[in-house]
């Protein structure tokens, strides 16, 4: 794999100076070009062995391009970020806008690697992330984002030569950490480690370019040319993110939706929810006060239905229980143009809670695959792959603890009709009534045959959809306590 | 100043029960009115004595209104937060925008008292925080926010009567921390302490509302009644921030500005600049990995200056010298619509370096007294204003060890123009040329008179603008990078 990277690559000085004006002009151009047209963000990967020439390739990218349109985010340096971070959160709070650059030093992949090689991180394991790290770059170019992998590398000769003239020189020695000579020492083991990583993780969307590090001269121009072709292509010819021709899902001949099978109007008494109101708020207030639960973990609860269900009621009863500093509730609605200008699972990892922490998402993340594909806001073959996104998403955040459970509360068109009858004619509640929601209305069976797949596809055992029967608002309110006490106790144990 | 919260206030529970739901369905009503019409963002803060009832009023609030649009925030419980944290650089990053209410338990009062209680806060430090707080809550007053204070009132016999009843239910004992128990038995010195608090930040523009603490049910009156008068009466009349009646500026008979000193055709040639250039980037380089400095400060450089005025240049050469991990570069165009739902301050305060890194903003917050006075995109009160929040926002960074630099880049009318036409011909510079840039030149005259006074009234010590004459790039980037190291050095000391 790294054969052609140890041939001793070299660019002659006269050679080297003809090129780079003319490189530079035209980094410039596509730069400016990809700012003002944005139909991409990018994002350009640089790892490779120590002393390889990472940090000069990033100093380099920055002088000869206009460093105001560049973002770079070292993740090349084990911070000391707790272990309990779910997988590829630092990543997201770094991600760009449509329109810019942003260099990622280490990426996702320096960590993995050094993980792997420490023994900290077992075949198994390691093998299990990389396939995550290919989810994850897939779903990013899906969501128009452009992904450049440089990979600098260095033979074992080479890379004692250069760390030895590294620590010789008194203004480059401090360049070379413990973790250079570290590497050197155990070169084999890095080398077959990185292979295998980069083996795996070359996918055809999103391959590895891999470049010697020796010569400067070579470096420089082959990742720059390599980064100026790249852009230029994806800017003539966007990332086609409707490539995947998905196969229509089965939509089944008699029309049966798993919510037909749900007995709307299932009763409580006022009485009787009076009395479990109390007792249930209280078991929930004690799960979320316990040490448990304070420490390791932390809580997700979704709200999707139909319109008028009940959502705004519901989580006012869990709130209710709870101490304000604990809960935060995030309503979603149309992104924002921030938003708008990240992959759409952006706005949901900005608002993850902290440990013993809940937030509870009034609409969510969920949208992609209900509103956005009945109302053709985005692709087949977006909605398509977001129930993979989708559940890698929870299974990240139930690994690092976090506990979810996903609500659909489910009303009969008749009883929607008189909700939205009386909401119109009450005072406060007017406007949570709008033409749209009439719009909605006329989509029933649309939304039906969605909720259906949705619950089919994402109902999972660490984060299950629980089907609410709402006619009845007691009814469902104690339903839905009832079902996160058992979820959260369950989780707990 | 506690006197009339210490009348045993009470209401009876029919009198609570006939009033409730009315004034749930008016706060519900005018919490709508906000998020629908937007005129101001709300900010509550509670605080007060330890049992006083803040974190059930704060759950109380939640549960009367939407919670949907409620931000609670927890600045009451000393967090782990750094020394060297910037004075209100918390409460910026929990800035809700327009059209939203956030409640801010303990705000900037509560760690306040008690480190001056705890004798960590000398008196005279004391009062200049506190006059750091009336600032600060003026400004956000002109920035559209309803600032509302409750301070919860309990006697000392009160408090040990409520103290000692919630220790003894084995539900509540958790509500009890040591610090509640501290304050009982010092509770004279805090009584006191608060009392000056108090006393100094009742302004009449965000006076204090001290409420008893002792019955539930008057106190939730009390706030519920007073939060909704108040927001209905803000929404009607909203804050007026053209109050200030601002003088006139002093405009010089001679119409000599600042700017008339300089000799812009200041020489130096390619030679002499880059036997200097490399020098001065090794010295930079050098003063920014010093241990000093990456341990005790951070840096951040302003480039403003006219247009053309070689500011993308002089950044370059700066950016040239450094590990691109250190530093980032912020450019500030118009702001997006998220920044324009805040005070507008609120971008700079996101985009703070960390210790040991570098922030270039390519123009400012000094936009504020330059574009936005000269276009009129602000009230004449509004930049006024700027002058002196500008100085205390300037003052809280550079407290926290943050060295601030600033350049003023200034060129004729000629090599304006000159340039110009220039980047009009070449090709990749051409983005860089607009109709606003015409624009603004044929406002040459109230530019320079904008500048003259933005020098005079915010070149301080801490943060002195340096004025650069740019007709000569060569001259210009040695001018920027030679103040730079000079500054930096002697700030080291």
């Amino acid at each position: 794999m790294f054969e052609s990277a140890e041939l001793g690559h070299r660019i002659a000085k006269a050679d080297y100076q003809g090129i780079v004006p003319e490189l530079r002009k035209s980094l410039l151009d596509v730069q400016f070009d990809v700012q003002q047209n944005s139909p991409l963000r990018i994002i350009v990967v640089i790892a490779g062995v120590e002393g390889g020439g990472k940090g000069s390739t990033v100093n380099l990218l920055n002088a000869w391009m206009d460093p105001r349109l560049i973002e770079t985010h070292a993740f090349d340096q084990s911070l000391s970020v707790s272990l309990k971070e779910p997988a590829f959160h630092r990543y997201w709070q770094c991600m760009p806008p449509r329109g810019r650059l942003a260099i990622f030093m280490g990426a996702w992949y320096s960590d993995l690697i050094e993980a792997h090689v420490s023994g900290k991180l077992r075949k198994g394991d390691f093998d299990r992330k990389i396939q995550a790290i290919i989810n994850f770059e897939s779903m990013l170019t899906h969501e128009s984002t452009l992904i450049l992998k440089y990979w600098l590398h260095l033979s074992h000769a080479e890379q004692k030569k250069r760390l030895n003239s590294l620590a010789a020189d008194p203004d480059m020695s401090w360049r070379v950490t413990e973790a250079g000579w570290h590497q050197l020492k155990h070169y084999e083991t890095y080398r077959s480690t990185a292979e295998h990583c980069l083996r795996l993780s070359s996918t055809g969307e999103n391959p590895w370019v891999i470049v010697e590090g020796v010569d400067e001269r070579y470096r420089n121009l082959t990742i720059g040319q390599h980064l100026h072709d790249r852009i230029k292509e994806a800017m003539v010819r966007p990332l086609d993110n409707k490539r995947i021709q998905a196969p229509p899902l089965l939509s089944p001949i008699d029309h049966r939706s798993i919510l037909d099978t749900l007995h709307l109007d299932n009763e409580l008494s006022r009485q009787d929810y009076q009395k479990q109101l109390g007792i249930l708020q209280g078991r929930l207030h004690n799960l979320l006060r316990s040490e448990e639960f304070k420490k390791n973990h932390a809580l997700i609860t979704v709200f999707e239905g139909n319109d008028a269900a009940g959502k705004g009621g519901s989580i006012r009863r869990i709130t209710q229980a709870l101490d304000a500093r604990t809960y935060r509730v995030v309503p979603i609605a149309a992104p924002t143009p921030e938003e708008k200008l990240r992959p759409y699972l952006w706005r949901f990892w900005k608002n993850l809670p902290d440990a013993g922490h809940l937030t509870i998402f009034d609409r969510s993340w969920y949208g992609r695959v209900l509103v956005e594909r009945v109302e053709g806001f985005c692709s087949t073959a977006d909605w398509m792959r977001a129930y993979d996104e989708i559940n890698q998403f929870e299974h990240q955040l139930a690994e690092s603890g976090i506990i979810i459970l996903k609500f659909w509360l489910a009303i009969s068109a008749d009883e929607q009709l008189k909700r939205f009858q009386e909401r119109e004619q009450t005072g406060f509640k007017r406007f949570k009534i709008t033409d749209e929601d009439w719009r909605n209305r006329n989509k029933w069976d649309a939304y039906a045959e969605a909720v259906n797949d949705m619950v089919d596809r994402t109902s999972t055992q660490t984060a299950p959809w629980i089907l609410v029967e709402a006619n009845n608002k007691y009814y469902a309110r104690i339903k839905v306590l009832s079902a996160l006490c058992d979820h959260i106790e369950k989780q707990l144990k």
